[in-house]
């Protein structure tokens, strides 16, 4: 049998990190992953978020490992060493990667802000990055309710009014900053997408208790209501008008999501690993059957990472090259991303399913780790950008050069006003 | 649309060589590609090979292309660089690509044994590598007729008489000299594997016109017969006893028929691209089912090329450390060759088929390029090393701990021992 | 669109009952399916056993539907007719399905006890399905806990006393009688397969509360242990010796299981009758790859229906013609149920799969109608008789004249025989 | 190993056929069938249409095989008889079997006029019938050359004036009578769907000598020009104006087509019987991967059969009942025919790829019978009426409502307006 040396050598991307940074940030998760793989059940089970290892990651940097080290962080900007990292959380537990994810995620769009947005953008983004470092979860909030759009509106002395309600906004509940995406409401202007930061005590904003996933049970993701929460100005991010049909927005977009097919990778591998452990323990010959599902399952695996890996590679390179045509950096990093997005969300779900067949009937009760990569794996399907059919819209429009507005969050805001008129 | 450079950067691996030597090999192989192209039909349709483009590639050097620079080669050393080179080659016709990764293959497994192999081996190796630089064809063959096994016995004055008959040799139509696997038998010794090396003239040799396949067409892929052909001791390379079990050899076998990959993600590539061209000629909205077979064709060839191009980044890694244990290196190499084999030979034929439904009805025609893919794609499961079931009982094997033989040509020689017995 | 009735002729098997019994227990079910509907959702979070329902239908007559008109039941002989009838249950709730499967599955067998067996075992039968037609819920239980053998002794006074557990048996907690396979323990005699019946108040007999399944949460499909049973000797069923090799069972072992299948069918149903209003109520054009995704999961969904109503049908001609050899009537009832057994183990979580895309993030609430159908609907590998693993090999065995023992029970006691040796 | 008759009982649908007059029909098929498979080889090698077997099927009643018994024909009426008698054919050779479908196909669709048609329509069904069951091939052609619309005239005289070109016309080279679909061209009049009838010698009519297909090589399957061609109005059938939008001939459409699965269905059989043959002949315990595949492959057969031999049962059931609204008996028929048709279109390559698996390298030869069926079963998704794309949007227009026609001449007709206007 191969040594596990050999088979993580050999088995294709995703295994080690590829910066000093990535090494230092997986060393710190290291510390608390055996807690939150002890945790795992009874918070699936209860449908609670593990605070107590949240604020564990808190207190030894962990939260800041996408914080640039000169703000007190990590420092890592490699989206696939990010992803390494979610990866190996996932093969622990997928829901408190889940809320890793939402947190790194912070961390490596407010980078970009840091060092290239506006000098009010570059100070608000560094205030919240030195948060995080200091321990700080930071959750953002992306998908409106369906019962209408958030706004801000000029509160009257130079600051703003938020009203809406944000839906599965993952990590809601132990968050102690939030950023979500609005739409401003000026009158005699166009509509513009924006991105307010407001601290959890803000009076008027209500985090409700109200997630009870299939799976995923332990991202404590739930809807936070806002109802004429204040800002001053300074903590609203301003971004383009609505509508605007640009595809410059797609690297932050990229940025902001595809380190999560990271955690897909480790669910397969979990799984992967239960029932290979499974097999190898029974007395006999394997039967035909088993055989062929094994190296089925191991094809598929290395075939997952090499395609993820492959994605992430594309993307780091892509964003770091501020020097050509934006909205080509753009494409360059949305489109290898949903390939492998695309691919992922099929082949996870497979691949567990296999490997339930090998482990049999002892996986199917509700406890058993095989169950709950099970109802986990299905999330994938459900994480930004794209579901399948927006996905499927996007990548044959590139090919066929069809006409197509990429930017999914232009979409919405479009489909809402529309909605609304 | 996509730039064709835009598609190019983001669409995953295999798309550029990443050696000078690579570059500069690709460079050569452009020059005769047209002819390449113009001429795939008529040799597809006559099952010859084409005999006018593999000369013209001796005089520009293409030949030499895996040869080392101090032989006079354009010495590319990488297994990667091979495939992209054989993908592009493969998008004009897949069965030049097959001829060639022949060629370059011998070159590969030839620079090993010059820079590593005995006295006696490296200077056998540097006298066909000097051959092949100057523009010789050179071909290997592998697997036995089925009526028995090709032998080495001593004639008796310090040489050896060759016997049997192989099978399936790509590219012996044109071949000048041959390389084939034999096994000694010498009386009071145990039996070795051997690499007898043979100029096309030598009496007793007969090359055989008796390939007629359902693709690959144009490879020349014929038998060769040896009767009491005589060879001096120099021209042998002599190998492990047969049935001793080693993982070292895994090594040269992987090296041997890995870039052979590059051939299947040109097939791909090319069904590919003719399809969406002929999709986005058509006028009005694609069908719905349209677009959702270009996304799903498009996330496949991501991942082909993601998943091929990690193997051979690996192999490439591997293959040059002979720091460490050399059974784990030929392990290394051989794992995820074979991961990417069995993805490959399955979503290869998926993605023409695919093409095939959308380009329709008028792709249903001999002489259609995408029915000549269509055939040609096929041929994928019976490359070396390992068919389907092999590739089963070897990597469950790795991956449960299970007693196996990894080494193919050896479980060949022992079966036919077997067999004789 | 077509109207309901038009879908219901033409998409393919299963919709309708053909023989008047079966018409009348369709109409017997349909008098409470909307309480079994009612309580899905609930019954499926608390992981109870819809007792009530079960109670309701032991009064309407519906607990006794496979049982003989002249024994007090409906009479229903047809093995396609209860798949039928259990795919109109699973639509509503699967467990409850599957625990009447229990119960429909114990009177075919009976069935043919009473007409063909023993004079002793055709009175046991009477006895059994009297009750089973006034009301009684019976449950058999087939698989051994892995704690041993459960056996049947002498005890020293014309009776047996049985010892052993068995685990998953559906419908346990409401039993009134409870029939076990278990294997005779006699000095100097040979094993012998047996099927003792015990009435739920029999001392020694304790069932379990130990059920918490990833799906078919309301199934109650728990343990029962048997300390020192005692049961008369007019209340075990003798079968074969242990290890006698016939393919005479598999009629009885087809019987038993193979209307499972409607089960699975109905879950299938359900889930694309959710997903396909669901993306009917939407505004606008359909996505191109929700047209495509739904016209593959119809076309699955009759290819489904087809396959299972072919196997039933085969099963219902074979069942009832005794004229012939009877190893041979066994075969020709086990191989299409398990060609459609694999098939639909396959296809309904696929089905299901893409239904939840269909449907997208709203369906990933544990309570979602469709969340609860993909946890159901895995459940179906592990029905009886074979395992994915274990049909490879039957069905491989059947096509190429292996050597093979189709008898699962029989190859269960064996193994457990030489485990114990 | 299971008798043959056993598993030719138990799998399945579509074995034997279910009237009299089909079990006649294939006896006299079977008289001829050790021809068709004698020169199966040649003739796809040549890509010539085997007269001598059409000639002899005229000879011996089988080209009258759906020709009323009161016209002098066998009499097949079961769309179930006739698939069942082609998949018998298609298993000998697949192109013969294409063949023989034109010729029932006319049978059918001609039985139907003859009996409910206008007086004129019954007279002129009578007429071809009487010639087909004396020995006549007759072929239809559906598909336009792309170079225009095939159109009627009138001639000045009562009669009409044919010109056009169909192309894809099955059987064309031996046919001694033509059946085209064409539009009617009257001035003051809408254009209107008609069948006209010609002999063979009609002055302007060519039958070109232009089929080099991938598969199907055999079936003469070449193109039709007509210039002038003058038809007394007694050979031309009246059918619908065209635009006019209707359901009702969706049966003709389903009649007309349905059948040819069979063919589909005997390719897969003889790929299966080829591989178990190969693979059974092996010596040593087959690898897990073989056993794997052939169950695989048994499993799906078996559902292939099921599918379609379902589909034509309902499809036979509705076809007879005239008493009902006749749209949805076209709905009733058409429906499952093209889940079928999916269905198979996707399941038939994948089985014979499988099988080309199972075999090896040796059946990858031009002349090897497996990769003949290899070429001939990818021909399914161009058989009428749907291809893939329009499957998709009929069947899913079916399932959510979505506004929709149907009828494919009719769009075909309507597109080809709407080209030229």
């Amino acid at each position: 049998m191969l040594t596990d040396t050999v088979i993580h050598k050999a088995s294709g991307a995703l295994h080690q990190p590829v910066t000093d940074e990535g090494r230092a940030l997986l060393d710190l998760v290291d510390e608390h992953l055996p807690a939150v793989r002890a945790g795992a059940a009874e918070h699936d089970r209860a449908g609670t978020l593990p605070a107590e290892v949240i604020e564990a990651y808190g207190r030894n940097g962990v939260l800041g490992g996408t914080v640039p080290a000169e703000l007190g962080g990590v420092g890592v900007r490699s989206l696939y060493d990010v992803a390494v990292v979610l990866s190996r959380i996932a093969e622990a537990d997928a829901s408190t990667a889940l809320v890793l994810h939402a947190q790194f995620s912070r961390g490596l769009t407010f980078q970009y802000e840091w060092k290239h947005g506006s000098p009010a953008a570059s100070e608000l983004a560094a205030r919240v990055l030195k948060l995080m470092a200091a321990g700080d979860p930071v959750c953002g909030g992306v998908k409106d309710h369906h019962s209408g759009v958030t706004t801000l509106t000029p509160d009257g002395s130079g600051g703003w009014l938020l009203n809406g309600r944000k839906t599965l906004v993952t990590m809601a509940q132990v968050a102690r900053h939030v950023i979500v995406s609005a739409e401003t409401r000026v009158d005699g202007e166009p509509h513009r997408l924006a991105a307010p930061v407001l601290a959890r005590d803000t009076p008027g904003m209500t985090v409700l208790d109200n997630w009870d996933g299939l799976g995923m049970r332990a991202s404590g993701t739930v809807d936070i209501v806002f109802e004429n929460c204040r800002l001053p100005d300074e903590n609203v991010l301003l971004r383009g008008v609505v509508g605007a049909r640009s595809d410059v927005g797609l690297a932050g977009q990229t940025v902001s999501s595809c380190t999560n097919l990271g955690v897909y990778v480790g669910i397969a591998q979990a799984a992967r690993d239960i029932a290979v452990a499974a097999v190898a323990r029974r007395r006999g010959t394997p039967a035909a059957a088993v055989r062929t599902l094994v190296a089925e399952i191991d094809t598929r695996l290395y075939a997952l990472r090499a395609t993820v890996g492959s994605a992430l590679s594309n993307a780091d390179i892509a964003n770091v090259d501020l020097s050509g045509d934006l909205a080509e950096r753009g494409r360059l990093m949305m489109l290898p991303f949903q390939y492998a997005k695309q691919h992922a969300n099929k082949v996870v779900p497979e691949i567990v399913g296999d490997c339930v067949t090998l482990v049999g009937g002892a996986s199917y009760t509700a406890a058993h780790p095989l169950a709950r990569l099970y109802r986990d794996a299905r999330a994938g399907s459900f994480m930004q950008p794209y579901t399948y059919p927006d996905g499927v819209d996007y990548l044959s429009a590139q090919a066929l050069g069809l006409d197509h507005d990429s930017n999914y969050m232009n979409v919405r805001a479009a489909r809402s006003a529309e909605a609304t008129r």
